[in-house]
């Protein structure tokens, strides 16, 4: 009786974008090899996740665990259909992720003048510049990669605390300007609220329209599903998130985990919003987490708990 | 320029029901002591929580930890503006709660055929007919007195799988009928997902209007908060919740801990809506719990993680 509507529509859709291998791994103290980078990788595309950011480009001497990302990417690219993505800070960043083959290319800028500063040494107006200058390079040697950018600290900053919302819709603009093909909102400190969320990228969509991106929220304060709930509501199709958790231990002090992926999965599945992610195998790809990452904690309240009775996940995969 | 209006407009409110004394010391194998208790009690009042689930009337040897629940009623009946709650699962026990002065009953009823009969015994008919003869015996005993039915297993049960929506709503009609003053909907064992929350409480006010009461989330697969959020934006002002996410561990195999109050209230304060609750005072209070149950693992991100630097919140409260 109150679904009378509901079969004759298609299901809506999201796209999860996995970005452990990179955020996760950059976070932790150990280094995954590259075979176990690989062989997650693997796993987690084989669970139909189609977007996986697969590592950073930037200075070995600032990131050793992601001195190999070059290698990753060639060995990403072997998955047909999976998009492989990859963080570069820079122009220089830029030329080594399309030297490698990547399909999209994601470059952080903050919206806290403060962070921005700490972060790269540059203020904001320079990174619009670098994004502008990267978009050159893109459209003169790969016109077919994606550019994106990731507006960091948009809803706080642990240096300078809030942020003006009117600063955040203004980078966001002057980004698309730049020519990045979609911006994204990151609550890299773990401290939106849902209220806020949904009026940023209400904001964002009047502004920039479907160059609105993904919402990349941690789990800090434990609001990380329900930011995204909030992102959903209001028309983001795009969640970044990371298998376990990983990206600093998301129940401790100081956390900085990203959302989990198989809580975040779980949620829009049994909304009946399909992710085109298999549970089962998305949980399979656990072991070769911990393979890789032997004693690092592994979170996910689904998989722990295990998938309700009676839970049935209809699927777009395999 | 986008907030023009707000100033103008009240700031939203909701109740958070704290329930760590009834549905997570009942869940514990311990037994807090009964000067614990009220300490306990007393810090969560001091708080500014206005609502506290202080027990449950129930044979002391089904559970041991609630057999001093008449001692901790009278207790916290000394806090000015305090309302004091029980549970009850029968007559019997309503009748030792009216005796003991509780403010406020709540009757769980299953929704699920299979759970009320492994539970209570008795059928979802034959609660329905004990609420009703609980709502007589206040009407002669004690007028003022508030009578909740709390329907558990309203978005799935471990018993049978699925619980269909149609017996929900049809069960809180019944029981509005049968004299509740509230109904509210519990998620008794973290099934529920956002789409579903804010559909059946929809029907819940489209079938009973005001008489639609709290949500009672659980954070078994981590979707407590967004839950609650949907309940939220459907309508739903009461909120129950436990401190430390009390009653069973929520990041464990077959957890069943409540969601976090600690997490709720700074979810809330967060998104401009006024709970009374100072979270400073609140998340002292956990000192209290800590002392009357040693050992016990207490959860809690926000706690761990802190407030956000630059979080000010405007407490209605002290």
């Amino acid at each position: 009786m109150s679904h009378a509507l509901e079969p004759a529509l298609p299901a809506p859709q999201v796209l999860i974008s996995e970005v452990g291998p990179r955020d996760g791994l950059q976070s932790v103290a150990a280094t995954m090899p590259l075979a176990a980078k690989c062989a997650w990788i693997d796993a987690l595309a084989a669970s139909g996740l189609s977007e996986i950011e697969v590592g950073s480009f930037v200075p070995t001497r600032l990131l050793p665990q992601m001195a190999d990302t070059a290698e990753v990417v060639r060995h990403a690219l072997r998955h047909p259909g999976l998009t492989v993505m990859a963080l570069v800070p820079n122009r220089r960043g830029a030329e080594a992720a399309l030297e490698a083959g990547v399909h999209k290319l994601t470059i952080p800028v903050s919206a806290s003048a403060a962070h921005s500063m700490a972060n790269v040494r540059k203020t904001r107006e320079e990174m619009v510049q670098e994004v502008r200058a990267i978009v050159a390079l893109r459209d003169q040697r790969a016109p077919d990669v994606r550019v994106e950018a990731g507006v960091s600290t948009a809803f706080g900053c642990t240096l300078q605390g809030g942020v003006p919302e009117d600063e955040v819709v203004a980078l966001a603009v002057a980004l698309a300007e730049a020519g990045a093909d979609d911006v994204g909102l990151s609550d890299t400190t773990g401290m939106a609220n849902p209220a806020q969320v949904r009026r940023l990228f209400q904001r964002c969509f009047a502004a920039i329209g479907s160059k609105t991106g993904a919402a990349h929220m941690h789990n800090t304060r434990g609001l990380g599903l329900a930011n995204c709930l909030a992102a959903y509501d209001v028309g983001v199709r795009t969640f970044d998130s990371s298998q376990g958790g990983l990206g600093g231990c998301p129940y401790a002090p100081g956390a900085s985990g990203n959302v989990v992926t198989e809580d975040l999965v779980f949620m829009f599945e049994a909304m009946g919003v399909r992710t085109g992610v298999d549970l089962a195998r998305l949980f399979a790809a656990r072991e070769a987490l911990r393979a890789g990452l032997p004693g690092e904690p592994i979170y996910g309240m689904t998989p722990e708990a295990g998938l309700p009775k009676g839970f049935a996940q209809e699927t777009a995969h395999g």
